[in-house]
């Protein structure tokens, strides 16, 4: 069985002594194999790029539609905080504090780049509301100089004593200490650059709720009803 | 606070009694919106269709250079057992007598169908050997009448007393029922109707070893030579 020879070919243009008769024949084998696979490289990145022109063209048509849909969910009242509620990783970043600062989310935008590969932008506009002064919130994820996933957010403009992301931890003591592993708050992602290349939150907005979000506002009736409990300890 | 009432959007018609301004004019909205969600759905399909295209398009455009690598790869003596054995995954189900019949294995053809997405053939083709007397075993994947993944495979004519998939196990008492556990030959796989949807062998073969198969013949000398250990219980 020659088996374990075979695992060892010799690609480097030296010859082992042993006579070059297959071996030459085979070595030039191997280097047209070599080229060739350079081809079939090349038609691979042809392939993606056309992909990517596809995929380009298609950000493009939807883009009018969801603007449509932009101004017709801003006459549906809670439409965006009964959405996030209602979607269960998002809702399980929400305490009632963000809850209550969402009501006053009336708008949520997805854009991704125009090379769609390099980053997305998402923008959430408030009404005017009791905890800051930001119109427009955005937390943008690109591609930084060295190529790596990054994220820059607006900076917060917190009302006086409204920050969400800095409250009083009154129950912050040792036996409490699992609970409060959790993030404060909705609102602290956008202090967060995280692991930008893969937020979580980032990518269910953009993945799952932008695409389609009726189907969470949409939540047949009576399926939360236990969320109610929540309000207790006010 | 209102989200709890927001919660259970009113979406079938049906009046709630408390006055209908608001409620109307959102419940038109949503109506709306649920519409220009359909116009959505109908451009995803066309851009997976394109998409599919483009794919189908590199497919055919791949395949003649696949067919010369293939009468290249084939003046190369045992590139496919070495390739096979020098990778990770499909080496972990090469015992001794498999890798054996593999040296007889000159050609591997993998073909998509052509609209790609319903299913794939491999092709082995096999010189004549001691083990068995076909000259191509297939494996094909494909979706079946109801949609679901499924395998058929080319029966294999083994040779008397080489049936590679029906030794026997003489240490197959309790002490080595461990050892057992693992499949009995790579030829069982033909077998195998399995979990065709997630064929971990056949998605191997399809899409890490058939794109660039040279990557795992050309593996550097001496990464491994403790391979030669396993000869001793001969
Ligand atoms: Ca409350
Ligand atoms: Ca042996
Ligand atoms: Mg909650
Ligand atoms: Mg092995």
């Amino acid at each position: 069985m020659s088996a374990t020879a075979a695992k060892k070919p010799k690609i480097d243009g030296e010859k082992d002594g042993i006579g070059n008769g297959p071996d030459a024949a085979a070595q030039e084998a191997i280097e047209k194999i070599d080229e060739m696979q350079n081809e079939v490289d090349r038609l691979n990145e042809q392939a993606s790029e056309e992909i990517l022109k596809v995929e380009q063209k298609y950000v493009k048509l939807r883009w009018p539609l969801f603007q449509k849909r932009s101004a017709l969910i801003e006459k549906i009242p809670n439409f965006w905080v009964t959405t996030f509620v209602n979607h269960p990783q998002i809702s399980a970043l929400l305490d009632e504090d963000d809850e209550d600062a969402l009501h006053y989310l009336n708008k949520v935008e997805v854009q991704e780049f125009d090379d769609i590969k390099t980053g997305y932008t998402i923008n959430f506009y408030f009404r005017d509301n009791p905890y800051f002064e930001n119109d427009l919130i955005s937390k943008e994820f690109h591609l930084n100089e060295t190529g790596d996933p990054s994220s820059t957010s607006t900076p917060i403009k917190w009302k006086e004593g409204k920050d969400l992301t800095r409250r009083e931890t009154q129950q912050n003591n040792a036996k409490n200490k699992r609970k409060h592993e959790e993030p404060e708050s909705f609102f602290s992602w956008f202090n967060d650059p995280g692991d930008a290349g893969a937020d979580e939150l980032g990518e269910v907005i953009k993945d799952d709720i932008w695409p389609n979000p009726l189907q969470y506002y949409l939540v047949p009736e009576g399926e939360l009803d236990d969320e109610e409990d929540e309000d207790e300890e006010d």
